[in-house]
Formats: structure tokens, C-alpha cells, sequence
């Protein structure tokens, strides 16, 4: 079969591999219908995830059909379209049994890391992928949604959701800002709604993502380079700051904004994948009562998403930019890769 | 009457000042039975907090009784024995609606800050103090508490319980680790026993400290002098880290311990008072779901560990290490100042 | 000046009272702008409610502007336009607290009952109120929010969503079923949306109802005449039944449907005021792992739905079906009276 | 092998049964090394359980090592001594996603009921049992923790934690009544614990049992056969009633008394096995804001119970009143049945 493989930093071809097989009862493989691009691929490819070995199919998104088996899976049958999640659970080690799957323990994932799709092991940007601890860790595409919208579930929408908007609490009636509206921003804009904020505020360098946060739930949008940003944004509030700030981009000056505009009581909630330190000014902050989390999705939610995009709840469909065939992923990567200037958020890749 | 004031860093004394007076209809005026010193008190005087004025009476905690109530007081007379919280709370502001009494924006507490007593306006080291916001910032001294217990309720345990234990969110079955054993560390080992863990690790430098801990409630102890201190932190979890880090000492290298023990999923409560900045390690922590807060505290848990205290569910007498008359509250001073030579935790001041 | 005194069983006038006056620190006079009529006070005008002595001004509703302010009453001023809660809260007993406003201890309330307006002190439907507790019962009424709009939150929405919906722990992709769409029914239906559940059925006996609750969020609608309207609720989840069904009616027959209908974990919120017992039928329900709850509002998230409200978040305005002048309010009781007839849900009484 | 069989009404024999073999991928095969009673065995053999089938082996509770694992079972090895749930869980159906293993929709548990032990499959008193969905099913017995202990791991602790205390919401300082003071009453008292009430009462019929729950952690007990039984109650809280009132004996009259003495935003929780319908006094307590819980385990508390039994931190030993060899088994029954006079709570049975 095709499949886009990993061979080391800059590299990779969409190329012949071996089909993959039924390694373990719980096992099921599924013919890819729809895959995406994550942002962690562009990373991988460029060299930035050491625990990446050159000769790995990437990707870690998708909805397929099963095409076989393991002797122990008895709820999923072949033939059944399902949404793969980016995070492979076992469901039974110590930390999928409280649903923090992002740290599942289980043999496959023996670093402690639910996520190895793509990165322990081969992923879903191929025509077949072999599914490990299946029954925990699929769901099956109900009628009504379409292969692209089940694609976004299996890690963008959860990952807004979980990391940013449930652990960032955002409760009825606050103030929520969002600084960073690329899609992970955007998924936390998207999946707020869910939670009765009375307004959300989308924070970006450019002009147009701000404006595009409104079609996904912003009600309010400001220019990070405006000078006086923050006070735009406190004027939004009653002036004591907002209750909840997402930071979505991964670096530490978006950091900062945050912790700068979220007022006591309030919640920092960091979505963005960082590659340096940041400065805490605990000094100042040791009195201020906020809480500040961090994490990898568990897509523990993924089953009450799915519900909400198939009721039409969630904006869903705005995520999808661009589309291209299988055999064209190369270009989809082209694309999705020059996002500022394409506009891409995602790219679906159907078969 | 008598009081201790701050005469600018370095200075203070003993010494006669006017009689305080009720000045809004919701004040009462107490006449102080026990108060006692806190760490931050020694802050002050060492010229760090820039918002007490010199002539200012220093002091927060204490317990006394009613000499006067303003016409607005209908629920506390004459004659009534109150603990007084540290942290005044108008009880109408938007911060106090929901509990946040940190932050009070009563018109005393102008700054938005609910710790006001002996930093913006005159405290309990004195024979009298004025006490503003007095039905929603005192509690009656139930029958079977000593002034002594009471004065414990007014900042040091509700500190250790809300900031450490709650913020931490401590429950059934969790390894817990306090870095720092003076008695806010052990307000919050103290206090932690209420919430069902199966371990509380008290880590200290000084081996005496540490042992003492297990009167508080701890079940174990670690030096941090120790080079192996974290592997001996791990060897008493399942080996993936501790599930609640409480820092009580307030440098960088205490927090960044706490972090470096926590488990995925976990959670680091900073209590301590910092000076400095912390680098906090985002590259690496982005991916581990761990938690992390901070914060002055509230007092809403006052009432709850005073029904604790009266029943005797906390072991809150060992936190009295010394007693002193009021006339002689600069040996006080002069104890709690050589904390680690005298071994004095809290010292009890009584008129 | 005038208001409408209740006289006993059947007996109402809109007669000549003395105005009132300041009596406590806390109190302010209110001249009201609008008040309505609550289902309530039909119970009340019927002889339902013994507690309510003949002479009683009715009403517990309404925004006003304040002429009068006692003299602890420090952040409320002469002419500042309040929403009166119809709960008056003390603000520090054990009760108040903890936000359980509507148990409220205070010495007005010596019955332990929050709800004192038209019923044990007198009410709102009259040209001036005196308003106990001010600062912890009053919400200034924030521009852009109209009067009426404003008295909608004194009761009716905060009790559909904190009886309702917060009781019944909605949460994001349920399936929530509200049997009963008068006022406080449409309250909770309108009010559950901002909690994310993916469907909102509305039930009731009257199609036109149950087309109506569309307008107020509901995504399908059920009518309980049908002999197959059970099977109608469960066909609209997975089969199981309903996370969340509310009884907003107050008859044993509808609490027993809601029963019926909730899936093993879920809630059932009861909302209804009842005047008869109702059969628990726990042989059954002993396994089923379900939650009953009920209960007085407590209005302590008044503040939290004016927000929504002022930021147009609730479809708060098709509460008002009627409006009439505050001379006319016996035409309003009319009109209010006969709502099956006149379609009425909130008929709004301007001065 | 030999096993206690259901013969019916009355009926029960300690015969000769063919041994259990794997059936599925996902199960393991275990020699009973200790099992015990449960109230719910005598109810099965008075035919009050009509989906308990004549043929059917007893039991739904114990410890044992492993003879044989599935095909899918990979982190249980042959020779490990497990303690087995009473709910088999399948661990990736809808209910089993979110916890509610009680209600498990796996295919052996075709009802959606999780316990299956002893009810629609073979049990636990018997020389091995098959036991389904293993590794989401049994807990490793972690060294120091006898089997004996282990046992009391499998129901008893978990339905008093889980039904009793978790689902009663107690909180720290709350007075905690418990109405029946058998086994599963004693489960909640001694669990009660971890959660910091600053009261728990005992409450019986019987005054032996009142006394004897004091090693178990009641502070306070009060005979339900005294007149004045609920002024005692009152009496040990502020006047107001209990926080939290567990219901433990099954019958209507305790069901009352639990809703008499609970407190405005109280809560009951029933654990008690009805028989009965009982009458709620809605037209009462539709202002009273109090919840009412009921259910059946989900034991997904066992692991924590586990950690904090081998801590030491729960007073199980306790529960352990007789003991018996496994050929003895109808001498087990006969003690257990005739508990009031025999004074048994848990009688262990070891092989």
C-alpha cells in the first residue's frame, strides 16, 4: 500500500509499505477514508520530536473503515466506519482508568504516552493503519456525519475542548479570551459555546483570523500588535480582567499576555506546544489565586463532541480549508504548510 | 492603649497610641484576648511590603471580644468572643459574591485586596482593633475552643486547607508531598488528613522538622538534603510521582521541586510567599496535564475548620510552641525571629 | 401611595397604603419601574399559602430605583436603577454563606425562608418597596437592559436555571427532557443552553406550547397526550432514556414521567411546586443509580444571567407576552390568571 | 470442582459442578483462595431475585489467583492473586466510558446491569469462577493486604464509599448521620472518614450495634427506638439538621427518617435494597432544596479503597466477625443468617 513515511529530519515520501497486520487480539486495521495534517507533523518532519524514528508512517487523525478483527474485539465489526482518536488507550492501566488516556500505560505506549499514532507507531496517513486497544479507542461515525467532520474529532476539536476550554473552566457568564486563532484556537472558540460564556475574545497578530474567530463563536476580536491590546481587553470585562485566557500559540510572550489579562480567581489554560522555557513572576503571583494547566488531549470527550457536531451544535464545518485526494498528500502538505499565506486550517485528504 | 507599631523597616515598638473608634455602621471594636505573629509580619518589618505605611499597628490573627458594634451590626453583641480572619470581606463585591474574599472590593480594601488588618489599616497587636465588615469577617469562639485554637483559625490553617489542600485538590487515596515544614507547611499537613490521602510526605532540610511532621499528620518523611530525595519521593508512589505537590517555603528551587515530582495529571499548590520569579519548564510540561495554583487565602473554610477544631478532628494544639503576656510581645517578636534556634511555630500572645 | 394588598382568600385591592419607610441600616426604598405577577401569588390570592396574613402587599418581582438608603448601605445610592431578587439574603448567616440564599436566617426571615417579599414582609407590586439586605439582595440594572428585561431576572430565570438546570447537572451532549412549558419550564429551556446538552425536548399537554418552546431553545418538542410519548422521548436519545429530565409542572403524574424517562445516572429535577406527596417507587429505583433533586431558588446566580442577558445570550425577551400600566395591574392579574386562554407567560406591569 | 449451587426457593447445595473454562479472549480463570456472604445471597434464596436462575453458583465476592488467562489478556499473568470486582465491566461501553460500570452494557451483562457474579453467571463461591472482562474487572492484591481484607474490597467497602458517602456528597465539617448500622451502614461510617465530617452518627435499633459502630468511626449514636430520637439527631448539630443523611436498611421508615433530619441543601443518600415504594412529601420538600441518590456500585472506587486499606487508613479488620473453610460454606450461611443473634457482619471463607 501508499503510505507518507518519515525519513528523517526534512524528509518524506509518499511511498509503497507492507500492509500492516493484526499484531494483538484487540487489534482491528482500518482502510483510511479521510486523514489530516496536524501541526506536530510539520514539527516532526522538521526534526523537532527526537521520539520520532526515521521509516515511521506519520499521521494521527482520521476516520476509516475496519477491514479486520482481533479475536478479542467484539463490539466493532468489519465494515464499520469509525473515527480514530489521535490517543491510543488500553483502558485498564492506572491512568486510563481515571480517563487521563493522554498517559495511558499500556505495552504499545511504554513511554508513558497515549499519543503513538505516528509516532511510536505507523499512522494514518496511509490507505491502512492497524488500530491497537480498538474497542477503547475508536468510535463509530453515525449517520449524518460526514468522514471530514469525524476527522476533526479524532484531535482538534477535543484538544480546544479538553485542554483548553474544560481545563480552563469556563463557567456561565465569563469573559474568556483566546490568544492564538489558528485551529487549536479556533477549536477552543468553537467548543466555548458549550459552557454559556458571555463573551469570548479571539487575540491574533492578523486581522483576518481575528475576523474568520466570529463564523466559530468569538464575539469580540483584538490585535495583539495594537499597542494597547490589554486594555482593549480589559475593557471588555469589568476591568478586573478576564476569567479564562487559552493561550493556543506555544510561545512564552503569548504566555505572558495571559497571565497578564486573566484576573484572580481566573484560569490560564495553555493549549500551545512550547519549545522554551517561560518566566513565572510568581512574586507577583503567589497572591493572586489563579490556577494555571497545561496537557496533552485525552479525547475523553470525543463521544460527547461527536453527539454535538451530528446535532449540529458545534461549527464544525468551518474548520475545513482545503481538500485533496490520498495520492495528492504531498500537495496537501504544500499547502497546509504555507498556511499564513493558503489560509489553511484543515486540509482533508480523502481516499 | 498599648499596641506594637511599625516605625519603617527595622523599627518598631511598644507603645501608647488613641483608642480606636467605630467609624462605619457595619464596624465593631474588639478587645483583644490572643493574637499571635505571623511570618509575613517579619516581612514587613524588614521593609518588603511597600504598602504598610510606618505607624501603622502590625498583626492579623487573634481572638477578642466585643466592646462596641456600629448600628448596622445586629447579629454579634456586646460581650461576644470572635475570631477575627485575616482578611476583611465586605460580603457584597463581586468577589466576595462568589467566596473570593482574597480580593474584596469593599471601599476599605480599596486596592482589591482582602488583607487589610495591620498592611492598610490598624491590627490586632494592640489591646483594641477596629474591625470593618464584622458579620461577614468574624466567627463566634464556640464553647471548648481556647482563644489560643481560635487564633490558629484567623490565618494559618485556613491558609494551609484552602491554598495547599483544596487549591491542590487532595482526594481519597493520593500520595501528597509538602516541601517545607514551618507552619504553614504543616497547617496544610495538618489539614490534609481531612481529604483522605494515603500518604503525606513531609520533605524538609532539617531532619527535626521533618519528624515533627508526624504529629501534624504526616505518614512520611524525606530530607531534601538527601541527594536521592527523589527517588525516595517515587519509591513511596507507584513510581509515576506524587498526585498534589504543596510548596510552603517560597524560593524557586522549593516550586521547581514540586513540579519535578508531580505526576501526570497532577497537581502543584504553591502556598509559599515568593520573592523572585520561577522558571517554569513549559518545552517539557506543555504534554503533562498537571495543574498548577497559587493564591492569598479566602476564609470561607473558617467556619468548616472551626466545627473541626471544636471536635477535635485536627491536631491544631501542637502548632503552640510558646506563650507570652501582651505586655511582653517584643520577646515574642524576638522568639518567632529565631525561629529555627527557638523551634517556635506559632507563638501565642495573650492580653 | 398605592398597591395591591392581599385581604384575605379571593381578596385582593389596589387601595391607598402608607408609604414605607427605612427601618434598618441595611434597608433602601425602592420606587418600582415594573413588577409582574408570579404563579405564586395566584397560589397565595387562593389561600394556598397560610404564611401570608391578610393585608400583605403581594409580589416578590421587579426593578425599581432607589429613593432612600439606610446608613450602613455604602454601594448603593439614590437614583441607581436595581433588579430586586425575590429572595432577600442576610449575606452572613450559616446559610448565606454558603449561597443558600433561600434559607437565608436573617432576623426578617426568622423562619429560615429567604422569600419574604409578598409573603412575610410586604412586596413589589405597589408604587414604593422597602428592601431588606440591599447590598446582598439588589443587582444594579446594567444599560442596554431594559426594566422588563431586568424584572425577568428578580425569579422566573434564575429558578428554571438553578432548580432546573444546574440541579440537574446538565453538561455538554446531554439529552435534556422538560415536562411542563409554562414560565418557569421555558425558564429552564432556555436557560439549558448554556450548558452545551446536544437536544432539549420540550413536553406538555399543549401542542402550541410545545411548538412555542422552540423560540426558547428547545430542539424538539413531545406532546405527553400521545399515548406513545414515552417511546417518542426515548426514539430522540440512544434508547436509554434522558441525562437530564426536569418536572416543571408540580403533579405527581409528571414527576413519575420524569422518572420514567432518566437513564441510569442521570438526574431528575424537580422544579414544579407540589401540593400532594408522590410514590417513589425505589423497589425499582433503589439500582438504578439516579438523582432526585428540588428546592427554593436561591437567586445567587442572578448576576452570573444578567450578564448573558446584557450580552444577549438568553432569548430572555419572549418571556413578556403582556404589558400594562402599574394602575391597570388588576387587568394584568386578569389576563395572568386565564393564560391557557390568553396565551400569557409574563405580563409585565410598568409605573 | 465443588461450589455452593441455587436450587431454587429455599434451596442451595455444596456439590460437584464442572470446572469453568475461558470463553472469551478477555477472561481469566481464578481458584477462590477467600469469598464470603453477601445480604444480597440470602435475598437470591428466597427467591426475592427472579432473574436468578435454579443452577446458578452463588457469590459475588472475593479473592483469588489466576489458573488461566484469554487470549487478550496481557498485564495478568497466571499466579497473580486478584480481588474481584461484584460488576464486571466491559470497559468500553457508554456507561463503562464515564464510570458507571454498575450499568455496563457488555454482552454477558445483557440487562445493562454490571453485576452478573452469582446473578447471571457462575459466582464466586466455588472452588474457581470464571471471571469475564478481566483486566477492567479484578485488582492486583498488592502485598500486606490479606486476602481476607481483599474480600471486603469486592462490595462491601466500595457500595458504602461509592452509594453511601461519595453519592451523599460529604464534605469537610459535615455531621454525617447513617440510619443502619449492618454491614453496608458500617461501610459508610468507616469510609465516611476520608472526607473530613466533623460528626458521623450511628444510628439502630439495636444498642450494641450503636456502640460497636464507634470502631468504625462514628463519633455519636443514637437509638432509633428512643422517642425523642430525632431531638437527639438535632440535638448534635446547630439545630438545622444533618448535612448528609445515609439511608442503610431498605425499608420505608428509614427512608423518612433520613429525609426528617436532613438539613435545607442536604443530602440523602439511599444505599438500602427496597422492597417497597415509599411516599415523598413533595408537597413539602419541593421548597427544601435537598437530593436524594440511590444506586448500585460501580466499585470504581476500588482501587482507591485498596491503596488506602493497605495504608491502613480504613478500620476494615472490623468487618471480619467469623471465619470458615470453604467445605463449610452452609455453616457460613447459617451464621450469616442468623446475624442478630450471631452478631456476624462479614464471615470469611477461605479455601
Amino acid at each position: 500500500m501508499k503510505a507518507l513515511v518519515y525519513h528523517g529530519p526534512g524528509a518524506k515520501a509518499w511511498e509503497d509499505v507492507p500492509e500492516p497486520k493484526i499484531e494483538q487480539a484487540t487489534d482491528v486495521i482500518v482502510k483510511m477514508d479521510t486523514t489530516t495534517i496536524c501541526g506536530t507533523d510539520l514539527h516532526i518532519l522538521k526534526g523537532d520530536v527526537a521520539t520520532v524514528a526515521a521509516g515511521r508512517i506519520l499521521g494521527h487523525e482520521g476516520v476509516g473503515t475496519i477491514t479486520e478483527v482481533g479475536s478479542a474485539v467484539s463490539d466493532l465489526n468489519i465494515g464499520d466506519q469509525v473515527i480514530l482518536s489521535c490517543i491510543s488507550a488500553c483502558g485498564h492501566c492506572e491512568f486510563c482508568k481515571h480517563g487521563v488516556y493522554s498517559h495511558c500505560l499500556g505495552t504499545e505506549g511504554a513511554s508513558g504516552i497515549g499519543w503513538i499514532f505516528g509516532h511510536l507507531i505507523d499512522g494514518t496517513q496511509a490507505e491502512y493503519v492497524r488500530v491497537p486497544y480498538a474497542e477503547t479507542s475508536v468510535y463509530k461515525l453515525p449517520a449524518g456525519v460526514s468522514p471530514q467532520l469525524g476527522t476533526l474529532l479524532s484531535d482538534i476539536l477535543p484538544t480546544g475542548h479538553e485542554i483548553g476550554v474544560q481545563y480552563g473552566q469556563i463557567k456561565a457568564g465569563d469573559v474568556v479570551a483566546v490568544i492564538g486563532t489558528g485551529p487549536v484556537g479556533l477549536a477552543a472558540i468553537a467548543t466555548a459555546g458549550l459552557y454559556g460564556p458571555s463573551r469570548v475574545i479571539a487575540i491574533d497578530l492578523d486581522a483576518n483570523r481575528v475576523e474568520q474567530a466570529r463564523k466559530f463563536g468569538a464575539t469580540d476580536g483584538v490585535l495583539s500588535s495594537d499597542p494597547d491590546w490589554k486594555e482593549q481587553v480589559l475593557a471588555l470585562t469589568d476591568g478586573l480582567g478576564v476569567d479564562v485566557a487559552i493561550e493556543a500559540v506555544g510561545i512564552p510572550a503569548t504566555f505572558t499576555m495571559c497571565v497578564d489579562i486573566v484576573r484572580p480567581a481566573g484560569h490560564v489554560a495553555n493549549v500551545g506546544v512550547h519549545g522554551k522555557p517561560v518566566e513565572l513572576a510568581l512574586q507577583d503571583l503567589w497572591i493572586s489565586n489563579i490556577v494555571i494547566s497545561m496537557g496533552l488531549v485525552n479525547t475523553n470527550t470525543l463521544g460527547t463532541l461527536l453527539k454535538l457536531v451530528a446535532q449540529g451544535k458545534i461549527p464544525a464545518e468551518y474548520f475545513i480549508s482545503h481538500t485533496f485526494a490520498l495520492d495528492n498528500i504531498l500537495d496537501a502538505y504544500d499547502v497546509f504548510g504555507r498556511a499564513a499565506e493558503t489560509k489553511a486550517l484543515k486540509v482533508m485528504i480523502n481516499a
